[in-house]
């Protein structure tokens, strides 16, 4: 699973602070896995003081055993900010997309230079899981800057 | 989600110690949910020195709707049991049929009829969740019976 901390007073000065994948056991059992998940999810909770987590909500059509362990995957990382007192908000990937690259169907490329120039990256993110990650986070701070803004302009 | 705990030292003397439905708040987010969900499990998992947990499988190729949000619990099961150290199990519905019934495409009220039976309960489950869990819970100790007459024919 992918997972960015950004960090930043306004989106000007938005950076990432950690982003990876939480690695699994390849060989382990699904409850084996998801221990591991639930683990590195506490422990990268702990590591930050985090005020809010973003997941991507997913609408998925084609393949359901895959949906079906994303999903598992998902409810752990729910579980875990909920638990940790932090509140947890879900974007779709349109969303995502939308506040990215202003344009809700695009690629994974774009998203990806679009990710390099709004946080003044040096090289690009190249793996998709943290790349994903990390548009989602971006997708919540946009959000929440622009709360912000119409909070102050009322 | 249904849940059921069952205990005895033979199939002719099992018997349901616990069962039910780990209830969540209707009105609350996806998160808070699956952290009642999560609370729950956790507290059942303290009251019982359980040897095993088992848990259904699921194949789904209809809902995928239904899929995600199962899948979710599912992972967060998975997590409770295998962080007390319980070990996990998982099951088919058509294994589980096949173990109460001794025929894979039972329907619901053969199973809960064939509950019964096995169970000597006075009164049969009709809660469909609470019936599931006791079904899947009985699978699971037929097969370690099972285990137990090879391991003492060899």
């Amino acid at each position: 699973m992918g997972f960015a901390v950004l960090r930043g007073q306004d989106l000007d000065h938005l950076a990432i602070v950690e982003c990876g994948v939480i690695a699994t056991p390849k060989g382990g059992s699904g409850a084996e896995r998801l221990v591991a998940l639930a683990d590195g999810l506490d422990g990268l909770i702990g590591r930050h003081a985090l005020r809010a987590v973003a997941v991507e909500r997913l609408f998925f059509n084609r393949n359901v055993r895959t949906a079906m362990a994303v999903s598992e995957a998902r409810g752990v990382a729910l579980v875990c900010a909920a638990r940790a007192g932090v509140p947890v908000f879900e974007y779709t990937p349109h969303q995502v997309k939308l506040a990215v690259t202003g344009y809700g169907k695009a690629d994974k490329k774009q998203v990806q230079q679009m990710l390099s120039l709004l946080l003044h990256l040096s090289e690009p993110i190249r793996q998709d899981d943290t790349a994903d990650a990390v548009a989602v986070a971006l997708c919540h701070a946009q959000g929440l800057v622009a709360s912000a803004a119409l909070e102050r302009a009322r």
